[in-house]
């Protein structure tokens, strides 16, 4: 845990706001997985009971994302939140106004949380030291967290695998710049994983000392042998060509997930991705859409760990 | 009615999806009629009874229409549903994912139905042919459809005259490339109007064989003899240019809706356009402001048609 | 009171549009801050009433302005008003629609009022004077007026002085194009403010002749001996270099507003902002963010006032 990270526990110990998994500890995570679970209980029973009714959740979002972006918004309004999307690309911060200064005016129209993503580590965690009243909630910073991803990451696994203990995890792709990826270690640490494999071409692999508890590997092949999961990450083109200087059918070839591939993984294992997907670049139509993919339904979990989330930053008070 | 067409109706003979008027009967049309001038009654009293509730429908338009996107925004948060107007332009279909794999993304986050609104023709039906649970309605697509505003023609037609059957009606303008056109002519056409006449400058009238049941006829003033319905098509400025070669004053003085001309029409005929105007383009400020027209009530009934065919989709499961 | 003006009260002497503070006498104005007050209170007691459950409410920002946008958003949604925020800069408007016609359009979807930026003067006079039904709220005009951000001004000073009559106001900046220093003249006038004193660089102050009951001093010094309140208005980077030739730390030392230079006026002087701020240009971080700052309460009143405005103007019907 870090200084930053710090700042998500209350005095009292209760959640102020979620800016990463790093350091939040196994209970607190199994509490957040179970409420997300119960919620989507009760979803599928009929009626959520409105427990964000009167309070106003404003989506922050200084990168585009409009799949994350709707995940909070459906999240909160189905718990009864209003939900404004504040519109940064039209909005003061681009006359000059300080990030401060924005969000100080935007809590004084009496906002309860704002979800934030930025592309700069550290700006929810930078909103967090400055708001007075407000839940932040980390909606993807930089490279460094993305704990809703975890979460549901998380509970898809649980979903299926009894246990979280002892699994083998691999998680592949651009590993180095992904905050998905770090916020998926720092659950899966969490949760007891037994091993987590990182897997990648060297470029996109981070530095070792980042990660002590995982291995590194760099090839595909020795990766996924015996794995219960496989994580694949999105590759950004852009990045492809300028880091790798491959190819897209070459970056395939090696670290593609095919059907072929998959086989040497666990029989049961689970293939995820946090999309969006480049289909033929880092995933094979045959897998992604197979009976392994457990895609879709990280989507649809993506809504109860934000619902569990912010049920635990607003209602709780 | 065509392949695509077919799947609007599910196996037990209900409305699946609206994709297009073509082929959905007059039984059909009407009783969605009857529905909206229903559900438009019950407004006018005072409160819509909630029928929506808990449903989430989405806004897909991956063209800019503000005014559709509205009306159909309104119909569905009257009956109560939560809508999301899903920011094509910065969502992942532009971080190269699939349509299909977007529209499962979002039906993942629970989406009851998707207003989709394309340049290309079938995209609806794409959607429709993939959509696993939630139901796709047609918000235009390319030239192919746009039947909720015929269905909001019918409506306004119906409500002036006792009857659509043995209606002369003439539509001008672009028809080749009108979408209105084609869900209007589907439309009146299944309900019995008595002659459609189709006009328009050469370049811009469809193919004959298009239309078997059409008169198409390139003279307004001829088209407008006895027109009991006078519905004139907002012309595109760049398609004048470019494929007329006319000046903006040649093509109002050859077919633009003067008050003159209109009184060529029966007395009592009614003057439509779907919006936005040209004025002094194809309709003179006179006409367009005068009292045959019901541009204005056009507008209103396309929220309640959109409300009815938002609750057969919906609130009738 | 000019032409524009009388429309915005109906022959009932009912306020049918909030289009500027000009001229609409002290007893309205002191009964918008009272019902604003009072509505501050609810909230936070607890829940609003829904006054305007079943109400229609469109933004019309034809100028970006996302923190008003929002306060007029959340002030409807509060009271339970559908808000819908039409984006303009797709909408027909850009198709070559007139603005009485987009106007005819969405109200004939049934909008209730229409909260209008634009940049030049008088476009919420002509929306007004074209509305059928809906009421029209100027949330700013070229240079015009911005009558709820004069609301939310006197609302704040009243919170901390007991009176507005005799106060000693000194507006300082950019007067000359300032909307914002408009309504809050014509405010402090109806309320009867002791000295308005307007502040700023010479080719920045207004013809001496516009506000023939205020004092202009060019020397800041000067103007914030013994003032009560001191609103400082934003400088537009653009224009200062364009109108003044001044770099920005030579605007800042003769106008931006230190605490030694708020030394000078009374001790209990309040110091206000419209937002967004310029720190380091027209203020000083530690005015801003002192113990005489108010800038964050005007934020919080904002919400107060448009919501008072809104029921004026459609719970009363």
């Amino acid at each position: 845990m870090n200084a930053n990270d710090a700042v998500q526990i209350d005095p009292k110990g209760r959640l102020r706001h979620l800016l990463t998994l790093n350091g939040l500890g196994r209970e607190r995570i199994v509490g957040l997985l179970d409420r997300a679970a119960a919620l989507r209980e009760t979803w599928r029973d009929g009626e959520l009971p409105p427990l964000l009714a009167g309070r106003t959740v404003m989506n922050l979002f200084f990168e585009d994302s409009t799949r994350t972006r709707t995940s909070f918004e459906l999240a909160a309004r189905r718990l009864g939140a209003a939900v404004i999307n504040f519109d940064i690309a039209r909005s003061s911060t681009n006359k000059g106004e300080t990030l401060e200064d924005t969000l100080a005016t935007l809590e004084a129209m009496e906002a309860d949380a704002f979800i934030v993503r930025h592309k700069d580590n550290g700006t929810p965690a930078r909103c967090a030291a400055h708001a007075r009243r407000a839940a932040i909630v980390n909606a993807g910073d930089g490279n460094h967290a993305h704990p809703t991803q975890g979460l549901l990451d998380l509970l898809t696994i649980r979903d299926h695998k009894k246990d979280i203990e002892g699994l083998k995890v691999t998680i592949c792709g651009d590993v180095r710049h992904s905050r998905v990826a770090r916020s998926d270690i720092d659950g899966l640490a969490a949760l007891g994983a037994g091993e987590i494999r990182i897997c990648g071409p060297a470029a996109l692999l981070p530095d070792r000392s980042e990660f002590p508890g995982c291995r590194i590997i760099e090839d595909f092949d020795t990766a996924l042998a015996g794995s219960d999961v496989v994580i694949m990450l999105r590759l950004q083109k852009e990045r492809m060509q300028d880091a790798l200087g491959l190819a897209e059918a070459d970056y395939f070839a090696a670290y593609g997930l095919t059907a072929a591939r998959l086989a040497r993984a666990r029989e049961d294992a689970l293939v995820m991705h946090p999309g969006p997907m480049n289909r033929g670049i880092e995933i094979a139509d045959a897998v992604a859409d197979g009976p392994q993919s457990v895609i879709l339904e990280q989507v649809a979990n993506g809504i109860f760990v934000r619902m569990a989330v912010l049920a635990a930053l607003l209602a709780d008070r």
